[in-house]
């Protein structure tokens, strides 16, 4: 599968065991291992090897975030409901890819929903209802910065959450999203995954950076050792909730540039909002934009 | 059917005939039909006739006070949810019942949720949301004077929504209620039942005292005129939504004093709370507590 | 003044000594001594020895009820916003007295707020924030149960706040209040003011039965033994407070029925509403409805 | 003053005949005049003519950044409340520079608080009652862009209130202000300041590009026609809230550089936070960081 690290592959080459030993020793505190940095881009059999320019990326981006304003434009007056769902391991892009979809949209019609860890009054509650509380109403557009699904990954994998909980939510979330959608909400879920050295070179990177060294909290660094664990229960999870009603797109997102245009363009593709212009959508890429289910396979 | 009213029945009887010409003939501005008045108690074959003196029921329902707060007291301790929903007629009594169920409970600990018509911005959400809002946090008890039913009954009625509406309600609402009681929350549904002459004669003396004449809405005054809608809705709503996880319990109520007293032994019958006084609680009174299905039978 | 206790006059008849026993004897768990039974109805100098008939004050009740009415109506047609605070020692009837106001009122347009304690976030706010966020909007009232006055007794007389907290809200509340009145509130503020015997006794009667028992707070069961305090508390506080814009209001209180009809008459009679009916309204009883500062002479 | 528009001075230069022309005829459909264009970054007697280097600024911008991060963990640790009020003309660039203070900053910590005009219920209420909602609880930053100020500025400008109740505002503002500041509110007010011309360039620019087009409101296209009332409406709302519990910082702001790392270096060189590194903040440069005293000489 697409997500199998490349630590564990391989008959033992000297490069594989320069990286073995690169990941053992890993610290935020301590230099990169060039091991790590140099495979970074590759990790997790990431499909390309150049980078595209900055420049090209810049003008896709503002072209498909005109579309964007076209797609608010169109919620607003036919009333349309949209909740975009982004999961995906520490530092695999969340917060820019969500940045660059809300940059220029009007704020009063697109929020984001970044859920602190649950007080003890919501913990007291159902559990989808403080997630509940931020549905979008009619005209508008919500942007879920991790969601409901926090039950199906980081709870069980840190043991915040008793593993009958995650089997209940499993079982519960295809009928709760199915009832969304059947209520007319437009519903998007989004898995970003990068590959293993990716995700050190950049808690590396946040870490080394005084403006960003804060945003690594303890699960941001417990991140690498559960590497394994976190694997498993994105399939799990994708197994149980690709569904007709709420599909999982997984975007490959190793390159932060194609993961944010590819992560627009899908949404874009899939909304019929007026004067959509399907030149600028393109196809989103296959080789990084994948199905829930082509991902596991 | 429990529910049919006396005045469908029967082969013309002069009193038969009396009765259709004062129900045809009802208003709230005009003095009350003696024919509405006398047998208004009786209606919907109500199986009582006698009155329950007023000093038993006023010690019976302090017993019972005393019980409920043993519930709330267990349920803080156990940290329960208990969710109790009442519907009913115009005029059937919620209200007083509810009242007297929370007259002398911690109010931090309960809370009766009663919404208003949905705000513009509640009607563009999806449709259970603003009653999710309201759900119990561990340890607490809520009271829903009117609930997510509305869908099911006042608003195809008074034609506050289409059908497609409530027929997609009816089809999500045994799958909402199960998430809710699969998450540990324990359920109560309660319609409260009244005949048509009880009906009449309380919204008579509503519109006669100065002091509840402000409680008749549009909705209660145009209440009796759809008497027969209503009770096709409720059938529909009730047929539709008993299911093992979330049954209906009617009450008879055209005896306020036993409908209140019978709900709330319902509710404690079935919480497992400690020190429960069995004798107190007693059986509820299988002539005007009825389990929905045996209700529409 | 008038609140003096009358434990601290007289220099030793047989009677104020047994009060005296009595009254440093005093626990919940034990029977009511009769010293202080006795003495409940006319302690604090309370003025009546007779007791109103009951049948009387429930007619009165009822206009004075009525009158209510028109007032929310008034509010209402005109946006009107009204506050009335109530304020004064533990059972000294404050619920109660706020249960009549609110009774037969829409209680769609009229408010009880009554605060828990501050929790973490609000004690990390501007002190009046948390009551801010419920004064009324235009046709609302609003009544407080325990106010920001809290800041004024019960939590220097608790040990809850600094001395300096007290003394910085003694000197901002008048600005508060006058910002209020400015924007158009009207503002009522009023204490329930009861004798020590029969705070006892009614601390007491609580404790004996089994339905009010749990609203013994911790609270409450202190309040016998800082009596003193409170009344200098309480004094401090009318005298900081009591201003043009925002007068006080005291209540002599040991009778409930003539506490009730009292507080309510005083407000309607500073109404301007329409159709008010002033011979219902009659004058304020000068004997137990006091002005802040005649109450402090 | 800083602020009188440079086309109401000179005696009738050709210059100056030509601007006037070019500002009579502004429209945002048309092509921007080059007589605006050429005078935009010196309107409104803006003291430099020459633009910083954008890598200084960037630099600058990073290291004034990490002070925050510092002042952030202080508040946090402390306990500190920090408000910023953001007031200025349309396009005087309050959503940039706030951008800039908030960017790197923990977002769980710091709200920044844009409120839409008032809803009814708003409306209905004191006027100071939804700011008040949002003020900071211990360890926070609030930044309000556009503030209560809009009832000095926007709201009379516009017709949104009568001169009664900016009266009012201006009345009761500082006393307002000096309760938050008593309670310990570290309360910055910083007005953004541009010429005339500068804000004709920005507005004709925004129109221009799709992904801004969209914030111009009616209330920024009316803003050009009402230059001289936000004048004089300005002078007089520094005049009446520039108080020694509150002070007024205006920010000459045609460069938005300098504008940005200006207002940073003022809020730093305010608070004693830890670890504060005054070399970085250096000294706020008189020639564009005034006193709001000193603006309106
Ligand atoms: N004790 C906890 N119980 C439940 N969820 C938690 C707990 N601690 C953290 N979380 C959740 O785990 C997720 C990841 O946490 P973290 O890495 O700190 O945040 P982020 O990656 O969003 O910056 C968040 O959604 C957070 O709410
Ligand atoms: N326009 C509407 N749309 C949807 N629901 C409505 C509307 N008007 C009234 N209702 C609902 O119908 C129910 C009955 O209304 P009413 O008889 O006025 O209240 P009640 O019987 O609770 O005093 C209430 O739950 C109310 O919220
Ligand atoms: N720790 C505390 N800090 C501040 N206020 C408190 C604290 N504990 C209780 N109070 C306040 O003291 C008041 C009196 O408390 P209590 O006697 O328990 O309630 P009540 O008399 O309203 O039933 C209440 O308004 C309560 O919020
Ligand atoms: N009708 C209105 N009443 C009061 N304030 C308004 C109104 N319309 C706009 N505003 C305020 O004016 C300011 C500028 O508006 P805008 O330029 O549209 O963002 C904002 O703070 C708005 O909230």
């Amino acid at each position: 599968a697409a997500s199998t690290p490349p630590v564990s592959k391989g008959e033992g080459t000297d490069g594989d065991r320069e990286l073995a030993k690169a990941l053992a020793a890993f610290s935020v505190d301590e230099p990169l291992a060039p091991a790590i940095a140099s495979r970074a881009y590759g990790s997790g059999h990431y499909p390309y090897v150049d980078r595209p320019k900055r420049k090209t990326y810049k003008s896709h981006l503002r072209d498909l975030q005109i579309e964007l304003l076209k797609v608010q434009d169109w919620a607003r007056r036919s009333g349309e409901r949209i909740v975009i769902v982004f999961e995906g391991r520490d530092a695999a892009g969340k917060g820019g890819t969500i940045h660059r979809f809300v940059q220029h949209l009007n704020p009063r019609f697109v929020r984001v929903v970044a859920l602190d860890k649950p007080t003890d009054v919501e913990t007291a509650q159902w559990y989808f209802q403080r997630y509940v509380a931020h549905l979008p109403y009619r005209g508008e557009i919500v942007i879920f910065d991790r969601s409901w699904y926090n039950r199906a990954v980081v709870e069980p994998v840190m043991g915040f959450c008793t593993p009958q909980q995650t089997t209940q939510f499993l079982d519960q979330v295809p009928v709760f999203e199915k009832m969304l959608v059947e209520d007319g909400i437009r519903l998007f879920k989004v898995w970003l995954d990068i590959g293993r050295e990716m995700q050190l070179k950049r808690l590396h990177a946040r870490h080394q950076d005084p403006l960003k060294r804060w945003k690594l909290s303890p699960v941001d660094l417990s991140a690498p050792a559960r590497w394994e664990a976190i694997s498993t229960a994105r399939n799990v999870m994708i197994e149980a909730s690709h569904t007709t009603s709420a599909p999982w797109t997984v975007v490959l997102a190793n390159d932060k540039m194609r993961a944010r245009l590819g992560a627009i363009r899908q949404v874009l593709a899939h909304l019929p909002y007026e004067r959509r212009d399907d030149k600028i959508i393109g196809v989103p890429d296959p080789a990084i934009i994948l199905d829930g289910h082509t991902f596991l396979d």
